[in-house]
């Protein structure tokens, strides 16, 4: 460590300025010159961390929408405090004994260059650096967990079965493509670009892959790739994509909800229409949370970490520099610039 | 019997005259003085029977849509034949071995006063001949299997938890809110009238009931009821009251959607608005069908039976006399008229 503990360094943060409704804006948060000192309060039983990769994810957005508190099991932002979210991170002091100075961590921290972390019962101890770190914000992380619980828990997947991703090249969609394909699934994804299609098609395996943005009827185009019908629906986007699935179930068929991308910035959702096919169709559509499948994360790492080594599953990153470059990464996921997961660097070690 | 086999004598039907869009009138349906030997065909492994109770379920109006085959695991009506539905008969002739002459029977049969029936797998032999033979079509038929296998096995219920049911005085819907109390859950349910809601408090034994007529705002409305939110909601009508519910569902919170009454006679559905609570929430919203739970039959019986013979369970039809009223009894579920489950007497034997 360069700075000793009593010396007063800089630590830039992201602050949300204020509730955002609407799709938010690089404006709506701010880059501070703010300063700390690499130190542990007296007494904390908390960590103080070098914060090395961070995480933009979808679901950020729905914490900065003014909420009653419980409304949600995410509680919203405060106006004025850091970003929080999913990063990497060095452990600097720890008044926890669960970790130890030196070491490496993934969970949740703030969107800043040093964070002091008081849930650690939220954080996880990196055992395999033999990966790239920005991983564990992830393939590895949580990222990896939503589309493994995702897939494999709440889909109840079936060897032979056919399996439609929608943002099927982000960071969930990719993983679950590819988990899908090792199951011996018919695999078809959907994305917003030819870059992200041909990804999907040449780099992740999909059977099949399309730009929704030139399909002119996602009911036909879904037909035209299904003309079976779709078993499991892994969801990521809501809306019309919603409603032209549900039109194009199979009988037991199966909804994992994991994100609403499309939907996030409105102020009313869309309505959705073809709920009734839930009853025709006798399908099951369940929302989940990753946290609550955090208990086979082992497992999950048995199967994914020799699988990344042996080139078995590919994962690919959309990495940009600089904690200054978090506000318009973290923008860029609702336009669809990102392409993989969108990860920012804040610092290399 | 009083008509030989060579005999031609009456046979009464009400025949779907086309196909239907929008609410169904009675002028869809049309009473025909057909004719018929009381024979099978040479032949046959079908059952001859003559109709006794026949069963005004709104899943009906459902298969008056036209639809292609297969887009619905039940295949729309053939306009010109007999509506099809649940009922109870006597088999005067038998090509099954399963049954005999004199046996009773529930399950499909058609809207006449004989039938030939050739699905004889959908049939169910009664064996309990000392409760109301009309209950065949309602606690102990399809509706009160529904209840149950939505209850018991889509719910997934918990003693202690709060269940709210929606067209609650109906078929499904009173056996669904006494099966929740008995199971020690706290109870509400919302109906169109003051006297379905007398019903729901006074008779089936609900906590707490409501006209949801008479509230201006259903969200506030639940809150009132339901202040620490909803674990189980049994979804009999959709529409207004499912985006209400949605936003007043606790974690983890379940939704058996077994019909959207509201919803079968407009053209395109309502939209559906706050799908987000199912992430927010982490809800399991399942379509079920009750075919795919007959096997559990005996189990059911075994607990119904007792119930009902020991008054623990009550059960509330509404009774119309006559094949020739059963048009109007089934537009009247649409309308509400209905107090209790609608049955059709076509003959006391």
């Amino acid at each position: 460590m360069a700075a000793s503990t009593e010396e007063v360094i800089s630590n830039k943060q992201v602050l949300l300025k204020d509730y955002v409704t609407g799709f938010p804006k690089e404006s709506d948060m701010q880059l501070t010159a703010a300063t700390t000192k690499l130190k542990l309060p007296e007494g904390s039983k908390g960590v103080l961390v070098k914060n090395l990769y961070l995480s933009c994810d979808p679901y950020i957005r729905n914490r900065m929408t003014k909420r009653e508190p419980g409304a949600s099991f995410m509680d919203s932002f405060k106006p004025g405090s850091p970003i929080v979210g999913y990063g990497v991170a060095k452990v600097l002091e720890s008044g926890d004994p669960k970790f130890k100075q030196g070491d490496f961590i993934w969970g949740i921290t703030g969107w800043e260059e040093y964070s002091v972390i008081t849930a650690t019962e939220s954080l996880f101890k990196i055992q395999h650096t033999d990966v790239p770190l920005s991983y564990y914000t992830g393939i590895l992380g949580m990222p990896g967990m939503t589309a493994y619980a995702g897939f494999y828990e709440v889909c109840n997947p079936k060897k032979g079965e056919t399996v439609f991703v929608s943002a099927a090249s982000g960071a969930v969609g990719q993983l679950v493509g590819q988990f899908a394909k090792s199951l011996g699934c018919y695999v078809v994804g959907s994305a917003g670009s030819k870059e992200k299609v041909d990804l999907l098609k040449n780099k992740f395996g999909f059977d099949k892959a399309f730009n929704y943005k030139e399909e002119p009827d996602l009911d036909a185009a879904l037909k035209r790739y299904f003309p079976e019908g779709i078993d499991i629906y892994f969801e990521n986007v809501g809306g019309k994509m919603l409603d032209a699935v549900l039109q194009n179930m199979r009988l037991h068929g199966r909804i994992a909800v994991c994100g609403m991308v499309s939907q996030y910035n409105l102020d009313q959702a869309e309505g959705c229409h073809n709920l009734m096919y839930l009853i025709i169709k006798q399908i099951r559509m369940q929302g989940f949370g990753v946290s609550s499948y955090y208990h086979l994360y082992g497992k999950f790492l048995e199967m994914v970490l020799p699988a990344i080594k042996e080139g078995k599953i590919t994962y690919v990153e959309d990495v940009v520099e600089g904690l200054e470059s978090a506000p318009a990464a973290l923008i860029g996921l609702f336009a669809g610039r990102n392409v993989g997961k969108q990860v920012v660097v804040v610092s290399r070690e």
